[in-house]
């Protein structure tokens, strides 16, 4: 009754997860706390046969033709916010960058850089919650890599996530396919990402919680290509917001992006925290949110199939491209004055994505 | 003769990098200044037409077929190092971590977490060495990303690379094409990457500075599958060295990897080195050595094909894949005795990639 065999289970994770609390530099030293680290939290996760496969790198079919290719780090503090958490915003980040290609997302990675003692507990939160972004965007995590760095660096976690994505056939969509006469359409109120974020971090309550916009938007991207919509161009509003999105695109274009202040989405709450803290709202990051740039016979059909979509249901027609001043974005105020929007020359949000 | 027009080069860029002599956080922030770090540092060194077109990421023709895909995170102290620093590693290690899957690289990305304060010289010095780097490699950087974290935080530099790949027709190339009676083939010698940093971290000096193997393994790679060598499975030695490579690849087929221990080889001041911190070479991280199981009978012819090229000119068969003890890997000493190697349980060398 001696010498049982030792399960193989039991001798390829010797420990249990549970017996370390804390991420230890051993974990990001590529030997059998990597190993337990990645058999009993990240693979049992995102398992798929490309993750499984434990080679160092995914083989994956892509059935010919063209491919998106794109990667955001995230250092998000904190870590935890309403609506969200830097695991869903690294996977939802990535993908979104993907359906701005008009690409289906394929695969992404994961890279993450641990602190040296980030409490266990709060690395399987992040994984929980980027297991569920996956799913929900309906993409694979097929590679990864795990370093650790020593306490007081890193804040925590930082994640960088990679993404490939297969380009929708027939799509041509980028700044120089954007033509004069496009309609711009905008697929919701801005500003709440950036806001829940800095509201939490300033200690600010309101009546209810503003919770970021994190969100894939694979769905009403897809369906507008679906649907046959001679879509020119798409970009989602992160980094820089609304503003500086258009600017790059009017820069990129050589045309002019000219939108109505009255027809862009603001809640009533996000405005006055964007008052109280000294922000435009058009400046500030979303995480669910995008600019279509459609042919014009085309708009009207496009923003009905985005409103069919709950991330998209605010869709609306917000300007048109012109030439009247190549190489800039125009706001025509509520009191029907225009101005030139500029990118942001310092850092208005440090740290929100 | 007043009023002449500003070029359009300076009204994108107008204020040149040397103005910031440091990195600041509005260099991630998304806005002007990121532009500025994008259009005077990122654009001209990696400039090709998938990173130029400045979309939200990179558009490639796969020419059909498999891709690989793969990620890595680079947090290396110091950041220069004899034979490298962080930039030149992170092309390098994404680069043969797509050679090890049988692929040749198409495309890399790269994700930057950049401390408040970096010099912008370090910065520009990575950058140049990353732009060499991708020349070297034969692959275009294509995608990319920067954040800026506080003051105290990153070390100053961390990079994230993202690769993708297309692999060779009818390349099968992995722990499961693993066969009993296969040569394992051993590439160079071991060690340097891991004491190059080790003895500049603990300022050990020899006759001849140790320098690090960091290089790409492109070449003998696509020259092994070029000659149609029927190559079982690749694998670079990196965090945890030949032992804990062939401890996962003996896991992974459940067939033994037997070695000999005097066919490996250790440069003698590697060697000391490894005796005054306490290493075993067989342990230590190499950045430009990989380890091939091929098929018993083009061993020689591998090996011969290996040494055309100065990367793995000292390539040699090192051992055998047998069935004696299944899922390990064994030396066999010099002396005679055999003995199970296993993964490192502890951190040996933090921070050495």
């Amino acid at each position: 009754m001696t010498d049982t065999p030792v399960p193989e289970f039991q001798l390829q994770c010797p420990v249990p997860l549970s017996r370390y609390p804390q991420v230890l530099l051993a974990h990001g030293g590529g030997g059998k706390l990597t190993h337990q680290l990645i058999g009993s939290l990240f693979g049992p996760a995102f398992s798929n046969p490309a993750l499984d496969r434990g080679h160092d790198g995914a083989v994956l079919d892509t059935g010919g033709g063209r491919i998106a290719f794109t990667t955001d780090s995230y250092v998000v503090r904190p870590v935890f916010f309403p609506g969200g958490d830097i695991g869903s915003l690294a996977v939802n980040g990535t993908v979104n960058d993907l359906a701005m290609c008009g690409a289906r997302p394929l695969a992404i990675s994961a890279g993450f850089i641990l602190e040296e003692g980030l409490p266990m507990e709060t690395l399987e939160r992040v994984v929980a919650s980027m297991r569920e972004a996956v799913a929900a965007a309906g993409v694979n995590l097929v590679t990864g890599d795990t370093k650790v760095v020593d306490r007081g660096k890193a804040d925590g976690i930082y994640i960088n996530t990679a993404g490939i994505g297969v380009v929708r056939e027939g799509a041509d969509i980028g700044p120089e396919a954007i033509r004069e006469g496009d309609a711009i359409i905008l697929s919701g109120d801005v500003g709440r990402h950036g806001i829940a974020i800095m509201a939490l971090r300033e200690g600010l309550s309101f009546e209810s919680e503003i919770e970021s916009d994190c969100a894939p938007l694979v769905a009403p991207v897809m369906a507008l290509l679906d649907a046959g919509i001679e879509v020119h161009c798409l970009r989602d509003l992160t980094r820089g917001g609304l503003a500086t999105s258009l600017t790059e695109l009017a820069e990129s274009s050589r045309l002019t992006l000219a939108i109505d202040e009255a027809a862009v989405g603001v809640r009533e709450d996000v405005q006055g925290a964007c008052e109280i803290l000294g922000f435009d709202p058009l400046y500030v990051a979303n995480e669910g949110r995008f600019a279509a740039i459609v042919a014009p016979g085309d708009a009207a059909r496009a923003v009905e199939i985005l409103r069919n979509h709950e991330v998209s249901a605010a869709a609306a027609v917000i300007g048109t491209v012109t030439r009247a001043m190549p190489g800039v974005a125009t706001l025509r105020s509520r009191i029907g004055a225009t101005r030139v929007l500029d990118m942001l020359s310092g850092e208005q949000l440090p740290r929100i994505c």
